[in-house]
């Protein structure tokens, strides 16, 4: 039981499953910790965001242990642990947070001021996020545990329904995230700006809450021909139509209620020459053209304080072009920021465990094994319509 | 084209189709109104408050002409009104709302304080709620019309789904108010008192804010089959196990979210003697039990300040002997009041138009004529599962 | 230092100071705990809810060492406690609260589910409240301490303004509860009943949210008196003139925005005959008369499910008679319970080190020894308009 | 009484006194209106957004009557208007909104759907916001009156706070609408860009809202003594110390809760060098910086879709450089837009009543002659720390 192995970047464009080190109760400050747990990994997905580091857009270093997707059976619990114990199944928030500073208090666990001396905010497997170690392994250790954890209420039902409940330590939160955060409600037509795994789960989300009729748009003819397949409205940005005609051909009206930017700072232009190019400020731009007045616009996609590689000094300094002048004249407001998981994450399992969303079927849940990891990464980078889900131990279902 | 019929109260137990006035833009205090519009009535539902009427438990006079929830044709529109004209379909809110006083400003329309001089609010129809007359007629007339009507987009569309867009005057939002204000949203566990249109409509309302789970209790056995085929759990409240048991049966733990009163101060007492019995506090104090901590209650069932066949002195005067230490102790909140309909009916619309709700099946709407109105109202107040909607011009389809 | 003396319940009417055990890092229940801290107790308030126990008006059982009210230094934490060291100043909130359920992630603290085995919300010194002992002592212990305390951001002048900080365990947010709940925000006109300490709180609190005017209601003269003495308005209730009139005389209309319940379940009637008896019901029922159409009502005041010295059977029970139709024709709402005070008392601090709110100014803090505690209980219950402030070492300023 | 004079925009700088047509019931349309009223005005205010106009950095026309902030004596109405008649004092919100669409419904009366045929919003003597004739003038018309007009409750009381309450129309709900979308609340600390009067006025709401401390940065030093004597915090932007140094020596943390952008696109960079020059992203950018994880920044300066005198070519299309990246890594929401103020004047309202803000005092009301409303314009685009008031008819005090 004390060996370990997990998906290692080991520089631009490359991933590797290596022996690593078996979890300890001690914090990456080398301080021992009695309110941690060892969890055994049962299932660890690959996000969008891990791509980034491994594209090389980021400063994370050769050696970085990733993951931070990660749901798991408690192997192990510090003195602290009150309402954990050895078996029970749990979900990750993959946000490292305290419980115990101002913004943990009030749910703003994705920017807890505990976990990271370098800035609000930790995560697992993430530069600049404090240094704990990933989950895109067989074992990790998970701080604060009684109050990251969200426990599932009964065994076999977890395991049943795995496939799913992997989807609550982020992707589905943060699609609901940007669904909540952009004002969807009963009634709302929305549009989702991008078709990965973070917008299917955000247009998930809008139906879940009631939305009218969700629209989602992407250059990838796969992930488009994906979010039909599964019941979302299209369009597609590749087109030279104006965006906003193609939402008139669908609603009547060339504009929704609701925006979500699932896309972020590696955005393309939009057109059929403009898809070719990165253009950093395209979705927000696009976004503030199709939102009616007083709209709300989510920003689940991430966009990142430093990026040696973007477009333009500018861009590599975090800084893009944003037509604000056009949001300010229809009133609109603008909700950023990492997704504070815990504070959707019990209603979603609900949801879940009720029948009420089909987040595997949506986002595209494909489960592979560990050492399928760097295979897994490679065909992600290259756009299909499928969320990679890593089962270390080999426990899972491979289809639904 | 001048000539009129409409259902009139004659007295306790008794309603007639009588010929009536042809409606003018008059207010009822006699004032020209040029804001107000004529409206052909395509339909018209028979509501569980025009019950209260009928059965005599108010002191509404004879030769008063009922109806309150109302669709219709603009036929004819003052000089003021802006926004509609001949040949509009619309949805009128069963609250008469001014749009120009402090609480209309708010959204607040279900209290307006212009339409009404005894109080605040207004509705037609119906006892000392402003002398507005009643639309289960022909025609009626609707003041203040650009702020109090809804048009729906397109004629055609409308016609086609009129069976449930007849919901959007009253019972849909009414259902839907309890259900916000009972605080549910995704993945929420709700309990619904009563199984009457109004419950159905709130436990639909519930499953559309996403709820995880939807239990509708009755003592009516022909409600709780309705209630299970259009997809909610039930319990029987004639049984005498107590509710919190039934509802641990079907989540495994005996209290909910969010619990709505579909009933108000009709009630009858819980179990197998209770039933027999009206007992006005019930449901409330019930609702407290298996209410969580923290947890919201939503009263759109209707309480009244006078209650002349009320059970004892104080239920005459709208007074109720409430376990408020009960509620208190678990930190409950609780939510009063006529619906304000036009804060919900447009985003509701929008469900219905893109078919996010079924909501004529799941109220069981029955369409049927004018002349069949006081038949109606008899089978209704015997307890069918049924929502009827009076066609007065004979335009509509029989079935779904 | 391993000595401790207490204010102990001994029987209806009747406290004492004893010796009582050094507090240990231990539950109620007998368990080790690692997350509490030992406080050196510098300012613990006697509050009105004491009075209901030490009246003999709960089952509180001879023995129970009071107090809820607490402001120490930390004088030894155990091995988990994180955030704070010896020497901390802090305000400690009268709910014992977990910070690792449900409730406490949702900032629903005063219901926490872990720390009472009978109910949910726990409480030092409190009867049916979990079993943790009082701090109306020289040390107390505080659980899960780092989730638990507020701490004051500079010794000395936390020290300096401890009169006013010693008002942020209970008295202070709790009147700001009523306040919030009520909707109070700049503008509103607000009617609270009671001018004991927290009527007086829930004023100043109204008033630091921006009310253009607070009116406090009472049939104590003293109180009254006090209250336009700290700038508020009053109304007499022992007067036989109707509570609407009295208001109309302040404000030109009967009615106000928002409406604070701060008296509970031992109110007396209004008027010259109806001040002589307790009447339970008459605060609720009289603020449904006074708060407009839409407006809501906060309830800090206390109303219990068991009451052995109630009016009547339905009182011992909890019931009370409310007009509850009143209340649902003008849509009020109502929220009850005990206030979570860790979702105020951080801004309420910064209220108080900027000078906005002279909290101890208004609830007439003044400071006795704990031998004085008896006496101080004594002369509450007979209605001086005081908050009495125990100061158990003697390190406390004696006048302001 | 059929004679007019107003103030007309005559080409860049350049402000004229002249003869205008006396108001008609008319709109710009050229439809008549019976919903409409003609004010005598009493008073009428300059504002910073006429400036960007009278700079020649807008479109607007050369013979545009100015003026948006009014108030006034209802001289005459329209057919429809029920609520309001001759000799009643009201404010004029300056959104022009017709109470009837979609968004006014939802208290968006700055995006009103109907009173603008080139896009969402209007306002009275502004370019490019629907042709209503400004009310900087003798006379003035108002449409869709009974919504439209707050009514003062007492004449004489008006008459005697006129120079506060003339603060209601615009430059009062402007500076509140920032403070609230800026999530200030009871002991927020806040920091307003500008000192000018939309800055003092987003300060003062900022107190009435309870905040802790509020700092206000300008690089004007009238200005920002003026802020001084009126009570807040102050911060020198034409200094090189970076911001966050300044905030920290007043807070002790160089972060604040809570930040208003009252400056908009016209701003100049800090520091010695920087303020000399416009540099229109600083604003935006130094408040990412300086407001803390999780905070809400509130935009009320406004950022314009085209500016011809922008500093570059992106400016000119109302783009911006902005930081993105940095507000992301913080969780940072963003509010634009024009202020719906109706949404807030009556609470303001009752606030300047009962002598709870004294906002004529804080942003330096000075009441100036029609005949001097030139000379107002010029020492205002200089920067003189007065909220310049003209009086067209001779009737308020010149002094407080």
């Amino acid at each position: 039981m004390s060996s370990n192995r997990g998906v290692v970047y080991v520089g631009p464009g490359k991933v590797e499953v290596q022996g690593i080190a078996f979890p300890e109760l001690v914090s990456p400050a080398g301080k021992s910790i009695e309110h941690g747990v060892i969890l055994k990994v049962l299932s660890t997905n690959i996000c969008g965001s891990d791509q980034h580091m491994v594209r090389g857009r980021t400063t994370a270093p050769a050696g970085l242990v990733l993951g931070h997707e990660i749901t798991g059976e408690v192997l192990e619990a510090g003195r602290d642990v009150e309402t954990l114990k050895k078996g029970d199944i749990v979900s990750v928030p993959f946000n490292v947070a305290c419980g115990r500073c101002r913004l943990c208090k009030e749910q703003q666990t994705g920017v807890c001021l505990n976990v990271n001396p370098s800035r609000a905010g930790g995560a697992y497997g993430y530069v600049d996020m404090g240094g704990w170690i990933g989950g895109q392994a067989e074992y990790v250790m998970v701080p604060y545990a009684d109050f990251n954890l969200l426990k599932f209420p009964d065994r076999d039902q977890a395991l049943a329904k795995i496939r799913d409940l992997t989807c609550l330590s982020d992707i589905l939160p943060t699609g609901y995230h940007g669904a909540v955060t952009a004002g969807v409600g009963p009634g709302s037509t929305v549009y989702v700006a991008g078709a990965g795994p973070v917008g299917l789960a955000a247009a998930a989300s809008a139906r879940l809450l009631g939305a009218a009729v969700v629209i989602v748009g992407d250059v990838n003819p796969a992930r488009l021909v994906h979010a039909r397949k599964v019941g979302f409205e299209t369009v597609d940005l590749s087109k030279d139509a104006p965006l906003g005609d193609q939402i008139a051909q669908i609603l009547g009206v060339p504009e929704v209620d609701s925006a979500v930017d699932a896309v972020g700072f590696e955005a393309r232009g939009h057109g059929h020459e403009g898809a070719r190019h990165e253009a950093p400020a395209t979705v927000l731009n696009s976004l503030m053209e199709v939102t009616r007045a007083a709209g709300k616009i989510g920003i689940p996609g991430l966009y990142v304080t430093d990026d040696p590689g973007g477009v333009d000094k500018a861009a590599q300094h975090g800084s893009l072009s944003i037509r604000l002048g056009l949001g300010w004249a229809k009133s609109h407001s603008f909700f950023t920021g990492q997704t504070p998981v815990m504070k959707y994450n019990r209603a979603l399992m609900q949801a879940i465990l009720w029948d009420r969303i089909k987040i595997a079927e949506v986002v595209g849940v494909e489960v592979i094994t560990l050492d399928e990891a760097p295979k897994g990464y490679a065909e992600f980078d290259a756009g299909v319509p499928k969320k990679f889900v890593i089962d270390p131990h080999g426990q899972l279902p491979k289809a639904a």
